[in-house]
């Protein structure tokens, strides 16, 4: 392929991967898919895939193509299904609307589709292509790899501190570290993901609602880890949304059935030295439509999760302040020396209001 | 004056600012001054102060610029001088040279010239014009106007820190934080700066030279806390360049001046519950041709100033890495609640290699 017409392929995947980009924080467990289609060079369809049971991206833009579709060019940034679930399979859809060429970014981890989508349109004469701008396409839907291909959600630690790295002073105190910006980008993440995860300490010091106040958005699997069934039933977080308590089998089952009848979700996992075990409810957040998960911390559930491995990249925001002999963010975490201390890659700075917003890759 | 005329002679005085800071590290305890020269558009002459005892930026300005500066315009950033120090005044030679305008960004804070060289080059037919640019040539010169205007010169603290606020592990180790771009960074501050601060738990476990290595420079005068006198006589920073121990008046006077005899400079100063009273030691720096002071720390020393109220800046610099449960900052400083925690202004931001540099107002 020459370099001027793989630019423009990339173009339109780039479009496409934009489109898809839109369904952020509504479409799981499905994917983020966008669609484009092209007619000698005229963009004929656009689409994307909106919520879960809504149409796919595919089905919108090839339904604006309408007869145009004939003979033209389609860039999907995922492999197009070839299943039924809650819609018809797409693929058969592609080929009666008489598409010669299909430009897909990657391939689909689910085990339904894994290759099958490809199969079919080749074998139904059309010219297809796989792994345009793949690296991006398996970026902005990497939840959903990372449920199909490791078995758990993506995890972001967040974190908001200041200069000095603490997250609260010495009695715990932590209200208002950082400003006003700050927190809007916050609820702008909780908006964008499938679930938060505190730990009990902040629900019993904060009494947070935990859910999107300051942006557009859906409100989250609201996450609680709590090994002694320490909730009190009037906590603000059982307002508003769905509410997972995490606790150790040993809590006491009156407690247990009693949040159970009043609509929350309870899960009991093993401890370890009196710690719940993380992995274990990690590994079952796929099944309950979790592909994205925030952990908003504090410091005790960023440290047992940055130790486990659980973490994917982090959300820090730093206050332009001094808090000296504080709560630092990972002070759970300690190493034996310098060579031990794990090196991370800070992707992204960015000035928020008087605030610092980092995006690190762990 | 119209718009578009004093936003050339902004244009000049920018340039003149932009020759003085080639003066930054060598001039104290002169000031940084540059001096451009300008007829009928054209510039003729520029010059800066480059060290004690060398030719004032008015000087070369104008020795460049010959018979040319008859008729001419003179931007310079500070007041130019009356009085003979190590050099002649430069006041008379502006008017020889038939200077007929002069653009001086701000007074001179010095008692001897305070106002005087404006009054002597006013008196004499000149039109002078007084604060354009005053805010940038105020800054350029922070450490010599906080030096004559308020006894103490300009502290920067500086520390390099894991992302999490740790300059050092548990055990103190912390070696190397901050990677190599940063290292260099550090250098050039101290490159720019006229005396380095650390304490003597910095030395007795790292053994430093405190020389400007990785960049062209002066070494500054490096001076270390010691309360109690234990700097060993084979320390690397006794090698090259002066060092000033700073000690309470209660340490052993043999050693004290067993130390004077090698060389050493030795300043005994009162103690306040076992801590040396920083003060006294900041507003005697002056006198020995400080006007900038660079605290590279530990935290004990950072906390000191910060707590002092003696820091202006800081220079900190951010490692990729996540050091856990380690010594924060500022780990010796304690607030009693959110509402005290002092609020600082974040300056700059720039990415050096993997780490982050900020410039942080205080």
């Amino acid at each position: 392929m020459k370099i001027s017409e793989r630019r423009s392929h990339e173009y339109y995947m780039r479009m496409a991967l934009s489109l898809a980009q839109r369904g952020t924080g509504t479409t799981t467990p499905n994917p983020r898919v966008g669609c484009v289609v092209v007619k000698d060079g005229t963009i004929v369809g656009m689409g994307f895939h909106r919520y879960p049971g809504g149409p796919h991206a595919e089905v919108e833009a090839l339904s604006e193509a309408g007869e145009m579709a004939e003979g033209a060019t389609l860039y999907v940034n995922l492999e197009p299904c070839t299943h039924y679930g809650r819609t018809p399979p797409c693929c058969p859809l592609i080929v009666q609307s008489g598409i010669k060429r299909a430009f897909i970014a990657t391939k689909d981890p689910f085990p339904k589709v894994q290759g099958k989508g490809i199969e079919y349109l080749s074998s139904r004469g059309l010219d297809v292509t796989v792994g345009i701008l793949e690296k991006e396409a398996r970026w902005l839907n990497r939840g959903f790899f990372k449920a199909y291909e490791e078995g758990r959600p993506w995890i972001t630690l967040k974190a908001a501190s200041s200069l000095d790295g603490n997250v609260a002073l010495e009695d715990g105190s932590s209200r208002w570290v950082t400003g006003q910006s700050s927190l809007k980008r916050a609820h702008l993440l909780r908006a964008e993901t499938d679930a938060i995860l505190v730990g009990i300490g902040t629900v019993l010091r904060d009494d947070p609602q935990l859910t999107v106040r300051m942006t557009d958005g859906r409100n989250p699997l609201k996450i609680v880890l709590d090994t002694n069934l320490r909730i009190p039933f009037d906590a603000k977080l059982f307002n508003e949304g769905m509410t997972l308590i995490v606790t150790s089998k040993d809590s006491p089952s009156q407690k247990v059935e009693e949040l159970i009848s009043r609509g929350v979700s309870v899960l009991q996992v093993p401890t370890d030295s009196g710690k719940l075990d993380i992995k274990e409810l990690v590994f079952k957040l796929p099944s309950m439509e979790v592909h994205y998960l925030l952990v908003e911390g504090g410091p005790k559930i960023l440290s047992s999760f940055f130790r486990a491995g659980l973490c994917d990249d982090m959300a820090l925001f730093y206050a332009p302040k001094v808090m000296g002999k504080g709560i630092g963010m990972f002070s759970e975490l300690s190493f034996a020396d310098m060579s031990n201390v794990p090196q991370v890659k800070i992707k992204n700075v960015r000035r928020l209001g008087g605030d610092l917003s980092l995006e690190v890759d762990a």
